[in-house]
């Protein structure tokens, strides 16, 4: 029988579920809405009815090791999610406890972005680091530190905010309630925000004048930058700066041997690492300059958060 | 015989020389000039003689255990003292190397911040916290950032440099060649600094006007905060401000359970711990708010250099 894990992603939308083997394939995956269910044990019945019938659709018998979930605002000791604002269960839910109830075995929660470093590590770029960063550029962005090679969870387990450092002193709304998060510049709707700074303080043509706010993206801003549009260039230039000089505050503290960029805004590839590598490596201090590598997350984009949240379970059974 | 390791903090003017228990007992201090000697190997034949002399002439006899050294610039992983600008011995110079020539036990090699928060760990106020970050206001500004239980080195061995996290853009001029550094404000001459620039900014009457730049101290900013004096308390005030916005966002780092700040400038007590305090809760993200504690360490400040040191040694053996 092959030894699997169970990788489960809990985000606002969907629920996405993953059968993976030890080497990070991915045997089978498929998804749930994460909507509809008050009652966090209405959740998990349907969710673990969907995790048996994806067991015996494979087509060889599997050893289930554990189950990785990754969550917002997971925490990794106590097995909850705690006052998470994108869900529909509110205060703090027990999610592991829920879960064993239907699938008794070792059983990890965290969130999203910690499961992503942990995913890196055992499956991706960061095999045998032990200092690392893993930055996510989505919707919002996270972190995931692991010094020691060890992923730091800190004494309540939800270090690794890194996208809540404020980078401008009463800058840009942040939706944690504080200003000038580095969420609010560098995530993908932070490139759209500066896009809409660009659009206002300057007088260049740009296609993206004609997008409202809503209907940006991050993928549009980059199909407009390789199109050669000043304002979406300008727009990946300036997410770099500020991602690069907060990163290279980043480093002081942890001093990685690799930073990793992962999610949506990464998928811009050397647009947003060219300028974040260039701000970063000016304004580390000079002891760690050019020691640091930034670097694009090796994990399939596609599973990442699967991959991620199954090698919660290898990273801790080993 | 009594189990001891021997602590040794190699400072820019003098080399404090301690033998300490496993309980953080100061059997005996002395010290030497650290200036002098270009070549390091007879600063290390003075060092030992005099480590020598001083443990034939204790009561009782002991068993030495282990070294620890701190120093500026000190490389845990080499051994290695690279770079220090403030020492003599230019480039790298393998410390540990040249000491197990006169004395063959285990060596440790960090910088001294490093040093005070593992002093802390084994005999001060983080025993038993798996997760704290020790903040040493001093000439300059140290860290030592603990998790997971583990001491923070960082791929290179040179990680918890908090001090040269830049808080203000383009702000004061640092001696590491960057500006606006944690550093040249939280520190006992970055609070001469801000004494300064209050004086140049406001008309207030202060007793601080009759002092040049070169004869103020913390210590005297502190005695005449007590006394009343505004511009002095608005210094505290000020620095206490930077030190905790930048604390706020160092515990979205690493969630620690406490911050301990160690240091001349730490001596002021509340005059510093309250608004530092004050401005890291206000601008911590939610999740951490009111879980960090900010205290003073508990290390005796007269020998806390050389007991952090020697709690490498008891560190590294455990």
């Amino acid at each position: 029988m092959k030894a699997v894990a169970i990788g489960v992603d809990i985000g606002g939308t969907n629920t996405v579920i993953g059968i993976i083997d030890k080497d990070g394939n991915c045997l089978f995956d498929t998804s749930i809405p994460t909507r509809g269910y008050s009652d966090i044990n209405d959740f998990m019945k349907v969710l673990h009815l969907k995790i048996k019938e994806s067991v015996s659709n494979l087509e060889e018998q599997v050893d289930i090791k554990g189950m990785g979930i990754g969550a917002p605002n997971g925490n990794f000791y106590k097995g909850t999610i705690e006052f998470a604002p994108n869900l529909e269960w509110k205060g703090v839910v027990n999610i592991v406890e829920a879960s064993k109830k239907h699938l008794d075995v070792p059983t990890y929660l965290t969130n999203d972005a910690n499961a992503a470093a942990i995913g890196e590590m055992i499956y991706g770029g960061a095999k045998g680091m032990n200092d690392f960063i893993m930055i996510t550029l989505g919707t919002g962005t996270g972190s995931g530190i692991v010094a020691n090679g060890k992923l730091i969870y800190g004494h309540d387990g939800f270090a690794g905010e890194v996208g809540h450092v404020t980078v401008i002193e009463n800058g840009r709304e942040c939706g944690c309630g504080k200003k000038g998060c580095l969420e609010t510049y560098a995530s993908a709707t932070g490139i759209v925000r500066t896009v809409f700074e660009l659009l206002a303080n300057s007088r260049e043509e740009s296609i993206l004048r004609s997008i409202s706010f809503n209907d940006l993206s991050s993928k549009k801003i980059y199909n407009a930058a390789i199109k050669g549009d000043k304002i979406a260039n300008q727009a990946f230039e300036f997410t770099g700066m500020i991602l690069g000089k907060c990163l290279a505050n980043s480093i002081a503290y942890t001093s990685p041997e690799a930073i990793f960029l992962f999610g949506g805004l990464a998928q811009a590839g050397n647009l947003i690492l060219e300028p974040t590598n260039k701000y970063m490596q000016e304004n580390v201090l000079k002891i760690f300059q050019h020691k640091t590598k930034l670097v694009l997350s090796k994990l399939d984009g596609a599973k990442a958060a699967v991959l991620g949240s199954s090698a919660l379970v290898w990273k801790e059974l080993n």
